[in-house]
């Protein structure tokens, strides 16, 4: 797995590939020239004494150094009470310094570290930020300390850091050395994940307990990694990611180098929902948020360990699914039938082949066996197992299928004493021959991974599972993201500021940034409504809405259906009377039979800034919580796919004979909103609902901008 | 696992505990006083050669007599030419026979058996019913010749049959023994699911592999289960449920005595959609009826070998989750959060704990801990392992918990050269004692479920998995299921069948069957028009609707909003001069503004008989798919629970601030629609469409009722 092994003996003071996002080394967390543990212990339960025995067995011909503050023996070795003393003793500038020490010392500790020249600190103290203002206040100071004198700081409250490339383990547990970077705030996940990774005889290059990420955050840490070139994967538990758009950015930058991200982020049990100053945002969680950014990062999301290794695996394969599509192929029928379902289970398809692939296979086969898709062998494999390969080739070379799911009774025969226990293994080596060969991927599940022909195929970077759900998920883990949008990272900000949060205002904003809107005319009198009436353009029937409400819809401010001037001055005289609003607006009643009512909204999420909400109107969004996400501003291209990406779909494609509604220009509008949120970071919210997209034309009916600042409290 | 290892020396005739749903007895079948394998071979490549070892391999104080028509030796042993022969040889008259030969000779060959006096035949020989119409005539033949003489026959086109509780094992692979009766229409799938149930310590009572059911069916197998002592459980592959109603009744039999029935039927995929005799119809795949004749039966439904084996292993212990409230134990917070979401993807909820619960945590962990839910020990397992054990005790004895899924480093101790190792080890033996001492399941999901401290927990019966979706699937497969609606297993007959399928006889059908309508008049003439129009009951608006088409609501079939006596009349005659109709309802226009419109309706399954299918009007049963279906008829408490189950559920009860409905008239209706379903065999669809439930009444604006035998293609 490693490709380099032996770390420089004189690390360059600034190398490249070591540049976090804030521009300073990490040469010496990663590769330091010697390392100090300060709080050193004698107790074998406490972490003082776990990363000292690690430190030394890191050590190599790298210096170690351990501070006692009673200078107690530790482990064999004699210790110092200072960390002048330590530097003193190494002859030259402390690198790395561990900090084990109580809260209350964690300041002096500190300041004497950067004061014996430490360029780089992993702060394993605990109790701090996580506990409270008092804690937050030092945990500052801390960090304050540190980069006055150019050091980096790891955590506090952190459990360790790895660069396996370097021979440094300063963890709990020994980690398996491999290619995948793990940054995590949980350490036990970590310790889960180590061991479903040495499972699949993966392992990791770099890990690093991000605890507070005080100085250091997953972003830099991310950012360590472009060039890094033991790391080929980077895996992320993160329970909150406090600078949204920095992780789209080092992800995308991360995939740029060929270096897929893989996040396991909790939080859709209880997904906050941001208090509803709109109603998008009350149709906003913080867990499709993520999701979101995930998209635009060309992350991938994962839902616990498990999930993560099994995608790393298939990850760490260059080979991709073009699309959807997967051929099945199989020995026995109930396999077949049981692994279409488990694609689709994962929105994958069993498509029927076409009919130049069947005959192909047909000429190939038995006439017992089916080749539509699944295609099962049907017997012909027990003939001869070189049946599966040859299929398998056909499969691959076809141009409809995307990825090949393999699954059934193959890989057992070499676990038994059989003549076909030697036939399957020479099969499964030239099948792995037949995989690398080519650019589409093959997973595989048998019921014995663990035999022969499973050991070969998985050496071969083909993933092999005991279970067909494992096998389908990875499969769709591997479909290839639409290519990422360059608009999704650029937030241009406009000349002016938005101040006017009125109707009027709203309407204005949008109209100026190329949204449609109905006619309106915005009158404070009789005499103006006198006016609006005469305007011929706007015919009957009208609508009147009270103006200065925040929810025009409750409380009477909108009447409805107005079919004449009499009409439409009686409700307005009855308006005055109830309401007493500082204006009206006057509009045509659009049909909105003759079209789909949608949402379209944008709120300013605090952790990933603008995100984009698109949904249809009324209870698709509200009820059935069918809602599409993107982090703004986006294309046209990628509005639309969003629109495609909801359940209620079907409805602007023209299904229950309707007309299809405009698309081009529903996903123009939408792109126009997105680029209008983006440019004005003082609104919280925008708002056009109900959106009316005809067959040909798309019309705002009523607008809403909110001023404020982003709530940065949500869980 | 095994109860009752000895087979009877002498088996009576007919004992009990072996009653098939036929009333034939099949201890022939399971525990034979002699076994005949004809079609005996010496090419070990062939059924009749692995069939004849594992008869002699099942032998014990069992005769076993091979017949091969050249005569030729066979492993070891004479062989005889003919059945007669080997009568001859054995001395009584054969008991069970298993029969390889080809296909031609399938005919002679039971003919042959049964005149010697054979009770059961396992027939391996393919090329049957499952290869066309010749096929299916032989099989019908062989058959006949079977029941005529008293004989029961598993298959033909069938891979063998196992009663590991009388040591017959006659299948190609040797079965674990152990307590699941496993049925299945494919081979590779239960030797699959053998291997996984091996790994959890399971195995199987017996297995039948059910091929083409020429005679005995999945039903009968079933049945023979319900007093099979050493049968526990009954592990079901089935890819087409022939008898889909005796297959509800055996499955609640076997619950009713304790043992679960777990059944693998895919088809989700291509769920096959019945052709759209009505819109019931097209909104009714055969994938959701399995579903719901699954919860007529209190079975579970399971999509993969390793759901089903997982699954099992949690059934077999006593435990079950009264609702679906689990309390998370993790010593990690990312354990908790990862948790939380994997029971949150199975539809469990991981609500707070109620102060006293909190309180009494509180009392017995460390600051540090958190005890809302998930409880988090953080670290205070590390000082004492007994600390888990002392929170799972609490957590099972508060009333808000059904059960508790333990995640995180747990398990992991026992594995390391540690101090806590013994502690972890005695803290899981007190943990076995908690747990099998109570009501409520535990399920365990470790780092490490191979250590001592897994294995321990696992002898208890406590399921221990390495993944965290895997313990929650299990938990969420112990919820207890609604008590079984008795009204599922009656089919009443109407005295009369419905012969007229006009939209009169429809109403009056249903309303007959107690369904609210809204007025109609039928009109035939200008003067019958004026009569309905003089009905002051009425009111207007009013709607026509031209009888006589099948879909009145296209090519005009339909005039609604028709204001006064004038627009009617204008109305009548343009709809005689469009269409022609026999006759014209003439209906007051209902507001369905102000309820909720739905689609009810009842299909026949070709499988399953009358299917009841309720969802809401237009596109969310047509577009979202969000629809609802029970085996017919229903009681009106589970049309309640049917109703609730929708996606758009919150519709009914009063979202966006609509009034409730009338959910007991809702459900009464569905009920009654339900019943008269039930007594029409004669009609292959009943439907209204659209129903309008509001806030004190449920009514019924158009009705229709198909006349026609089901189909019984369906794939």
């Amino acid at each position: 797995m490693r490709r380099q092994g032996s770390r420089q003996q004189a690390p360059p003071r600034s190398g490249p590939g070591s540049a976090p996002a804030t521009g300073r080394s990490l040469d010496a967390l990663f590769d330091p020239g010697s390392i100090t543990v300060v709080g050193a212990s004698a107790d074998s339960s406490k972490w003082g004494n776990i990363l000292s025995r690690r430190a030394l067995e890191s050590s190599r011909d790298r210096p170690v150094v351990l501070v006692n503050r009673r200078g107690v023996e530790v482990l064999g070795r004699r210790t110092h009470r200072t960390l002048a003393e330590a530097r003193a003793q190494l002859g030259e500038p402390l690198d790395l310094v561990v900090v084990c020490v109580p809260a209350v010392e964690l300041i002096p500790t500190i300041a004497e570290a950067v004061g014996a020249g430490a360029r780089s600190l992993v702060v394993i103290t605990a109790g701090l930020s996580e506990l409270g203002a008092d804690g937050a206040l030092a945990e500052q100071e801390a960090v304050r300390l540190a980069r006055a004198e150019g050091a980096v700081l790891v955590g506090p409250n952190c459990l360790g850091l790895v660069d396996t490339s370097t021979d440094l383990q300063l963890s709990h547990d020994l980690l398996p050395v491999g290619e995948v970077a793990v940054l995590s705030q949980s350490g036990n996940v970590v310790l889960d994940l180590a061991v479903l990774l040495k499972d699949r005889r993966l392992g990791v290059s770099r890990f690093v307990s991000l605890g507070n990420q005080a100085d250091l955050s997953v972003v830099d840490l991310m950012a360590s990694c472009i060039d890094h070139d033991d790391t080929r994967a980077v895996a992320i538990y993160s329970e909150d990611v406090v600078d949204g758009r920095a992780f789209v950015t080092a992800a995308r930058a991360l995939r740029a180098v060929g270096k897929p991200v893989v996040l396991m982020a909790p939080g859709r049990s209880t997904a906050a929902v941001r208090s509803a100053v709109s109603h998008t945002g009350s149709l906003t969680s913080a867990y499709q948020v993520v999701d979101a950014a995930c998209a635009a990062a060309g992350a991938h999301r994962v839902d616990n360990p498990t999930q993560m290794a099994d995608l790393l695996q298939g990850l760490l394969s260059p080979r991709r699914m073009p699309g959807r599509d997967v051929a099945i192929l199989t020995d026995g029928g109930g396999h077949g039938a049981i692994a279409g379902d488990a694609l689709a289970a994962v929105g994958l398809e069993t498509p029927v082949l076409v009919e130049d692939t069947c005959a192909a296979l047909r000429a190939q086969l038995r006439q017992s066996s089916t080749v539509s898709n699944p295609v099962d062998l049907a017997g012909a494999g027990e003939q001869d197992p070189l049946a599966y390969v040859r299929t398998l080739a056909t499969l691959l070379a076809a141009e409809e299928v995307d990825g090949v799911l393999v699954t059934g009774y193959f890989g057992t025969y070499s676990t038994q004493e059989s003549t076909l226990a030697p036939l399957e293994i020479a099969a499964a080596q030239v099948m792995a021959d037949v995989v690398t060969g080519q650019p589409k991927p093959v997973v595989v599940q048998t019921i014995h991974p663990e035999g022969k022909t499973g050991s070969l195929l998985r050496t071969a970077g083909i993933p092999v599972h005991r279970d067909i759900d494992r096998a389908a998920a990875v499969l769709a883990g591997l479909v290839e993201h639409p290519a990422r949008d360059p608009e999704q990272l650029t937030l241009p900000t406009a000349d002016l500021a938005v101040t006017d949060t009125s109707y009027d205002g709203a309407r204005r904003l949008f109209a100026d940034a190329g949204v449609s809107f109905t006619l309106a005319h915005t009158v404070h009198s009789s005499a103006e409504l006198e006016a609006a009436l005469a305007d011929t353009t706007m015919g009957f029937p009208l609508v009147l809405k009270a103006m200065g409400r925040q929810h025009k819809s409750e409380g009477g401010g909108v009447v409805l259906g107005l079919r004449d001037a009499v009409e439409a001055r009686a409700a307005y005289a009855a308006m005055l009377a109830r309401l007493d609003p500082p204006a009206v607006s006057v509009e045509p009643m659009v049909d909105t039979s003759r079209g789909v009512e949608l949402i379209l909204g944008c709120v300013r999420d605090p952790r990933f800034g603008p995100v984009v909400m698109v949904g249809l109107g009324g209870v698709f969004a509200e009820v059935l919580a069918d809602t599409a996400l993107a982090i703004a501003p986006v294309s046209a291209g990628s509005a639309r796919r969003l629109l495609l990406s909801l359940r209620a779909a079907p409805l602007l494609l023209g299904a229950r004979g309707r007309e299809p509604v405009d698309l081009d220009a529903l996903a123009d509008t939408i792109s126009r909103v997105s680029h209008l949120a983006a440019a004005h970071p003082e609104l919280v919210a925008l708002e056009l609902n109900p959106v009316l997209a005809g067959s040909s034309a798309v019309v705002a009916l009523d607008a809403r901008v909110v001023l404020g600042q982003p709530s940065t409290s949500r869980r």
